[in-house]
């Protein structure tokens, strides 16, 4: 519970302030930030295209945090599962229980669309982040996760 | 190249050979098969709720594998990423490139979508799995992949 946090969902008016928390979790985790056509990309497809959802955190009126999920599919379970593609809050606003709220926020969004599962990724050196989602009950699973990007795909491709 | 192999979109017509085909890859990896709930659940949201897209491999007429995959983000390239939730091939069918073929698909249909990513999980023990995919060009990331299934979503909910 915490009376001081509106989440609120990204619209034009706080697009910028969104952005800004996107470059900031990008450095922290060492990537690279998205650049000037990324940021116009980022802005159409969640606004217009609707790719993905997006809240922006805010703590006592200012921009604390933001996350962003998307649906994906279990065909095992053959129910849609809720991925959690990003929960940052910034440094200065943590140990305010704001990445709990937000956490919070995604499961019920889950759990109003009928997911029987959530997923989510976390860079093996990210400790604190590994003790938070452990402690709202994640479970580590023993899968790789595998990644081709552009460049890797173009090369399969010319490689027939 | 794979001229016997043909690949077609799940419909009505091939509904039963693709459901066996999952249950055979749930076999393999060792996970709960779906049930007839899944079952019932799965046809629907294959076929009209389009939750995700699934394709059946035929090797000289007959199912012998089949691939789904659906599409997630990524925030900071502000792309579309192909995400491949399963690729299989019947024992009985290997060592003929269809697993090669099925994946190529894939690929294919990132470039068609303008995705700037592909990803996908494998079971850490599946060394088959993984030595196919690192042969295509996919890059093992140094993420951990979480999940709360539906007890623990529950549970985490009544701890407010």
């Amino acid at each position: 519970m915490n009376e001081k946090l509106k989440i609120e969902p990204i619209s034009n008016r706080n697009f910028e302030e969104f952005f800004h928390l996107i470059t900031k979790l990008a450095e922290y985790e060492h990537l690279d930030p998205p650049d000037k056509g990324a940021k116009r990309r980022l802005k159409r497809d969640a606004l217009s295209r609707r790719y993905f959802s997006a809240y922006l955190g805010r703590f006592e009126g200012q921009a604390a945090g933001y996350l962003i999920y998307f649906m994906t599919y279990s065909s095992f379970l053959a129910m849609p599962t809720l991925y959690i593609e990003d929960i940052f809050v910034l440094e200065e606003f943590r140990r305010k229980g704001i990445g709990t709220e937000l956490f919070r926020f995604c499961v019920q969004k889950a759990k109003e669309n009928g997911c029987g599962r959530i997923e989510w990724c976390v860079l093996t050196w990210n400790t604190p982040a590994i003790r938070f989602y452990e402690k709202q009950g994640g479970v580590r699973l023993d899968w790789y996760f595998y990644r081709m990007t552009g460049k890797q795909i173009d090369e399969f491709l010319s490689n027939r």
